[in-house]
């Protein structure tokens, strides 16, 4: 058995794993991400001790331990570099919780890990080049090549979120301009049609939210482009526009089979992938796509725990 | 002993090679393009027939035989798919070689053969994440993840100068707007000065090249810029600032320990490598080009031939 856990901004996703990859018991508590790096990581550490009490005399059976997180995480010191969701800069995870636990314990990239978990789990190991795009509030990656999780050189590679697809466009999180999840990330194109609102912008898009700009996310816009709304028209083709350049540059680029889609912009989402591979059939070069598959992702949140469980094996 | 052939648009080189890496003798033709693939194959197959001579009584000993070529090579069924250079579409060059010659005979995409004939002999296999980005008319790229040569589900990935860095950019001769090729590309850059000076723009380059607009490549365009002409100081810096995005996204996507630049636009232009450069630092995560070298290839038209000759041994 195996413990998996997803620690993400808002709540942090533990579950005890079979070796087959069926997880026994989950547990789930939010994320004391403003109480800084060592009450998270107390945190992690009540969540592994409960679910030995849950495996009770099969805990003895509790070989690895494997921990999610969003960020950049150097593989060769697995140290945590950089997690702008938690709030943490350079922090020693592994070695702190192998310390508390005595149990070997492994850290990796989320998108890393749902990727492989949704590949390995969720799509049965099938195809050897499968590209995972997570499009949520932002945009990760998540990459396997030649049958393998491809980490990059210092293990921080699979950045897709932070292509490049116009550089003289929108200001992205990152500091780089014209990032593909400045286009197309959840919480840039809200904030792009609530500032068009705020300038005084009405339609549809007013009516479907009732005045409540607050709440307005992507499946709102949808709803308004697909009753005709101007200004969510203009937004939307503009993310299918450059959403379908992002697919068509890593299908020119990796020739992948198996193209993974999750995140909450997607899912919230009914036509973005669809209309965005028409925009990557036309973009594309033919021998580059013919093949590939584009599917949304079957695990839900399982995923990134299964993968943040199974990954080390790699 | 091996031989490895690198066909060209312009000519045939072909190699006799030993097991280390050493190329013995080198023989030389034009490349018959208008004459039609089967003129061609008949080209390669008296260049491999002229290095047997060479080789003597030690031709037993000549146990494959590598060939690179532009283009797109399904390696499942060993066919090049399709060569703008050498205006082919699906042609059974390994086929046909292996029954003229009754020796084993692999294809190889060129700057994938060039790409790892560079990394294993030029830089003696160091690091195992190595991307090779060849500028001369078009754009080419080879991957070397993991340690091994990437080719991607079918075998054509590696495609770099078919990346969108902006979806509404200039059109690509792949059909794509916006490409890398399209920005950066030797052949691009130059007819977008060409068609300036036809309508009329004069300057410092105008002097360079003395009125001979034919002869104008992007050595000129650089000297030109470096003394302060508007035209080619407009034209440079955004091959500059795209060359720079490219790198910044290939940093973030693929983290490599090593860039390797070649082809005539990055020989014949002294600063462009280095100026791109400043650009990616500027656009990068910090984490994803720690450590990153870039470097110029060393070994000049013998990488190709030798990634040709060895490459299959992957």
């Amino acid at each position: 058995m195996r413990i998996g856990i997803d620690v993400g901004g808002t709540k942090i996703a533990a579950g005890l794993v079979s070796e087959s990859g069926r997880v026994i018991t989950r547990k789930k508590v939010k994320t004391e991400v403003r109480k800084g790096y060592p009450s998270v990581r107390d945190q992690i550490h009540r969540l592994v001790r409960a679910l030995f009490s849950e495996a009770g005399n099969r805990a003895g059976n509790i070989e690895r331990i494997g921990i999610a997180c969003a960020g950049q995480i150097d593989q060769r010191t697995h140290t945590i570099l950089f997690s702008p969701n938690l709030n943490w800069s350079n922090v020693p995870l592994k070695h702190d919780i192998e310390a508390a636990t005595g149990i070997e314990t492994f850290v990796e990239n989320d998108v890393n890990a749902g990727t492989y978990g949704e590949w390995k789990f969720g799509f049965h190991g099938e195809s050897s080049n499968v590209v995972g795009i997570f499009i949520g509030t932002g945009i990760g990656g998540g990459l396997i090549l030649n049958g393998r999780l491809f980490r990059g050189s210092l293990g921080v590679g699979g950045e897709l979120g932070h292509i490049t697809l116009n550089p003289h466009g929108y200001l992205c999180n990152c500091g780089n301009r014209g990032c593909f999840e400045a286009y197309c990330g959840g919480s840039y194109i809200v904030s792009r049609v609530k500032e068009r609102l705020a300038r005084g912008y009405r339609g549809k898009l007013w009516d479907i939210v009732e005045g409540r700009v607050d709440g307005l996310h992507t499946g709102h816009i949808e709803e308004a482009y697909l009753s005709g709304d101007d200004l969510c028209t203009e937004v939307w083709r503009e993310v299918v526009e450059y959403l379908g350049a992002a697919l068509q540059s890593i299908a020119n680029l990796l020739n992948p089979e198996l193209i993974i889609f999750s995140g909450g912009v997607v899912a919230g989402a009914k036509r973005l992938i669809d209309d965005a591979r028409l925009v990557m059939e036309r973009r594309a070069m033919q021998a580059s796509i013919a093949g590939l598959k584009i599917e949304r992702a079957r695990l839900g949140d399982d995923a990134t725990l299964l993968g943040a469980a199974f990954v080390m094996d790699e």
